[in-house]
């Protein structure tokens, strides 16, 4: 069967305590043997590409610009897409189920998305309450939500 | 100078009320000269292309399939994206303002990707409340402050 | 009926020779009464958009970049799709018919799509020779050619 | 460094040899250690993938569909565009260089499309010729000069 594939999704730009938490959450897909899809730049992007890859795990950058060059240094496969903010209609479309960490209009846009195409979203340190989400309190229990709810 | 373009963006299916407010603002953007752009299908689209077109305005639909038929009837011009969801980044970053009405998930993905551009979003009848939208109590309202947004 | 909607493809430069070419087709396409839609940029794209112009027509440019303003002043609609060459596809599928001026392996990659979609192309003063393509020997014979295939 | 990403494209119908030639390719590429993309569907796709899965290497599958599922069953990763032919673009824009195996039209336009970009083609019983392609006589050949030519 195919690896379950888990889309991350967050700011750019993110505080220390984000950034964290995304690291944490990519450690722990790694741990469970998941792929991590994200948008392949900084911020949450790159906290949880660097925790997955620091636990042995696989990454896949959905990348906005038109250089594999732009991705961060913890993802291992660049997806060159050169469509700018519509790239994030990839990462979710890819993703069986979506964790959103923090985030901000861009994060509101992909969650809505998710949400539109019947994914299942896991939120962590969010902002953003939409109906539909389900709210983690720390990394492991929105890892375990997640790959609860595509089981 | 070019014609402003303003972006109508709400359900493909949506009550009568709705539907109401969405034909009236299509009418006075074509009062007011401007141009509407929408999804191109039913629903919102539909209503608020039948009344910029009733007023003699004109009317875009970018469609998300792969078939200028799919358009409703009021539109004039058809883009055919045969892109799905990801249509939306382009209705919205061809606009320079938005105006939703009502609207499920996939209006609040637009919404907060317009914001995210940097766009004025005004809403109606709408049930998202996000940080940065203006909402307007009647249609006329609606476009008097989608259009001094811009002006 | 809705109109009919021709797209002109070609290069974002080219000779005077090609340029002439162009802005006859995009004259003749306006006393015809059908839509223009170009890439919406400089060259064989300004050109049969100012031939367009000219002579009352409509043209609609659809655009790689993030901005209306990257538009040639000859376009009147401006469809900003932030996608790079990926447009491309948008142009051909939203054009009943396609007309090919000159041009280099941008243009052949359009041709190339378009008749993948089943789409006609006319070629004129291009290089390209690819099976399926009607050859013009000038531009009123280019658009004859090209509303014959789609009446 | 980052591993080298290798495009192969072709039809998603072919003849047996032209199957043939696509799972060599397929294998070569995983006996290198680079990473192959490719439409992630049938024909020339499926058998490179297939050749590269039974070596032992990776797989990306870029889909023009809405659905993992769609991807044939060598693909290891399957990123879902939702976008029909768009989709090629990020094929091509994804790969260091590109081979082409056979093919039709929707071939040449990637082939086009990929020299636009600047990068190599290196083409194998491809009835397109097209200047600035390299040709070559067997497999092997095939991927040695795409691999030379990103070396």
């Amino acid at each position: 069967m195919a690896k379950m594939q888990v889309g991350v999704i967050g700011g750019g730009v993110c505080d220390n305590k984000t950034e964290m938490i995304a690291e944490e959450i990519g450690r722990e897909l790694a741990i469970r043997g998941v792929l991590l899809i994200c948008g392949g730049l900084e911020g949450v992007m790159e906290a949880c590409a660097r925790g997955a890859k620091r636990q042995g795990g696989t990454t896949i950058g959905i990348l906005p610009g038109n250089s594999r060059e732009d991705a961060n240094r913890y993802i291992d496969y660049q997806i060159v897409t050169n469509m700018g903010h519509a790239r994030n209609a990839i990462v979710v479309a890819s993703s069986d189920v979506v964790i959103a960490v923090g985030g901000e209009y861009g994060t509101l846009s992909e969650i809505a998305l998710a949400l539109k195409m019947g994914k299942q979203v896991v939120t962590i340190a969010c902002k953003w309450e939409v109906d539909g989400i389900i709210q983690a309190n720390d990394p492991v229990e929105a890892v375990d939500l997640a790959l609860n709810a595509i089981a």
